[in-house]
């Protein structure tokens, strides 16, 4: 999986990947915490019967009572269904569409969460092909949608447009200078929050952060995208002016730290996921950095997904403890570091 | 230097050196505290003179006013001579024997600290050495000696027989399970201190213990050398068996730590010596594991000397700051472990 990370993205040195989601629920049906397992089916059934009448090719369906817990957390790491949806087991589903850019939640917290996923930053696409899907879901589906408040949803957060853009970014230069702690906070003052790389309630592991708008209801769609685009593109020029002054007056300090990450991941024989994800994210910054020679800048990116707990039992195909787990994940990553050049 | 650490020791698995001082005062002179500089140049001659009748060829004179802070350093991180003498710059000297094996400290606390070093466990050898200089330079010069208390000293501790025999252990097993602050607590109620690789004070860096007599009054002197050298075998199986019960237990938990270690050295740019202490001394525990193919135990153990802030510059021959020092030492590292197989 994670082939939605195999092209080549827009801004890709700093921005891993850009994500639109809307929230819609259906006037007909009670909110997802008040339903009853036979009326998600009802619901599951219009959604699959709109689906199949024109787009049944471009999506694969899945309940998620049907997949184990191993497949399910499978698809959360991959970030193509929200941590969220895995409480509602009994009734959530998804389609995916095949080249998992799009994905429909039907009975996460709201009936329908339509989410698109792009790599690099690419909000108008990731938007459009959204949007799209929205219109061509409601020709059948008759919205919950309110003519002062906009849409409706189970959480009053989200009321308005129903809409999230998030842009993931990888800020290492900021970070380590301790910026990110003022960008945070400007943010947060237009209406707009950094997560980690899990969304709500994650840390901000590998210097990773989730930018997002935190206010759905008073702007339209195009001003939240736009006021979202023209932020990230004012980060992205901070951290390049950061990375510029760290390489001409740090440079031995940061070589210091994308080296000892790539011993460390070289010689581990036990790694937890954790540990992994900030030694990977220091390479990704010596390879933005030119201290390390890379071949693709995604593979770090991509590496981070795979040696999360669910993907690496997948991979091997079998139950493993903790242990097991970080034993494997410090082989991948010998693996992995065999062709770093130094 | 350190040529002292080029022989082949007993044990060398575990004990890195034996070292055996007296200290003696002569009876016509005040203690060194109390002394002025011309006194204490007529104390020096009286000690020159006796040595030179016989033995001049063997021992380098050294005056420590005629020596720069660096070079008085070098000597001291060579464990040739103490760090207290230092104190005593404007009086204290010091004779040097040519193998490094013994040195004749002229006011360090005491107007005499005779010190003979060994590699290995040389408890014996040590302690015949150290007693025939005593008895070389106690023919001429007459020491204070009452006939109650035994040789008196400028710190009442070394009352009576003034000796102190200690034992360098590298004890890397006991101490990742924790043993070793049962063993230390052990060895306080037998009479006996355990202490870090430069003496009092100092922290048990790298897993390195100095133990030895805390008594010197009491006891005969092959009394305290015997007790030293049983107590030390106890410690050695204690070691010898955990290192068997880890390797058997705990195999990939400890290959983890040493390969770490190993991958820090390999790629690190900047590195203190404390943290360089720390991962030499898990590259000579995977050596005596059988973690790592080395190409003798003692280099680590040498290259944990070579590392100090003194025998950098001298080495480079130039001033450096701390920094310049940790790069310089990150680059010595890299050179080392070269040679180290995985």
């Amino acid at each position: 999986m994670t082939q939605w990370l195999d092209e080549i993205g827009e801004e890709e040195d700093i921005v891993i990947s850009t994500r639109v989601r809307v929230a819609r629920n259906l006037s007909k049906y009670k909110f997802p915490e008040y339903m009853s397992i036979s009326e998600s089916d009802n619901l599951t059934d219009d959604v699959l019967n709109r689906v199949k009448k024109e787009e049944s090719d471009e999506y694969k369906f899945k309940r998620l009572r049907d997949l184990n817990k191993l497949e399910q957390r499978v698809y959360v790491e991959d970030h193509l269904i929200s941590p969220s949806i895995l409480k509602n087991e009994n009734i959530g589903s998804f389609l995916l569409r095949k080249d998992e850019k799009a994905t429909i939640m039907i009975n996460e917290e709201d009936h329908l969460r339509i989410q698109t996923l792009f790599p690099g930053l690419n909000l108008e696409k990731a938007w459009e092909l959204c949007s799209s899907i929205d219109d061509f879901l409601e020709e059948e589906l008759k919205y919950a949608y309110d003519s002062d408040l906009g849409y409706l949803t189970a959480c009053p957060t989200n009321v308005g447009t129903g809409l999230r853009a998030s842009v993931m970014l990888h800020l290492p230069c900021v970070s380590m200078t301790g910026s990110i702690s003022v960008i945070i906070e400007g943010l947060r003052k237009i209406g707009l929050t950094a997560r980690g790389l899990y969304g709500e309630g994650s840390e901000a592991l590998g210097f990773l952060y989730q930018i997002s708008n935190q206010i759905t209801l008073g702007d339209t769609e195009e001003e939240i995208i736009n006021k979202l685009d023209k932020v990230v593109h004012q980060i992205l020029t901070r951290e390049r002016n950061t990375r510029k002054y760290l390489t001409s007056n740090r440079l031995v300090e940061m070589e210091n730290k994308v080296y000892r990450s790539l011993g460390i991941l070289k010689y581990s024989r036990i790694l937890s996921s954790t540990e992994a994800m900030e030694h990977l994210s220091n390479i990704r910054m010596g390879e933005t950095m030119n201290i390390l020679k890379n071949k693709e800048l995604s593979s770090a990116i991509k590496l981070m997904i795979d040696i999360q707990p669910a993907n690496i039992q997948k991979k091997l195909n079998k139950e493993m403890n903790s242990k097991e787990r970080d034993i494997e994940r410090a082989r991948m990553m010998r693996e992995f570091t065999l062709g770093v050049e130094v």
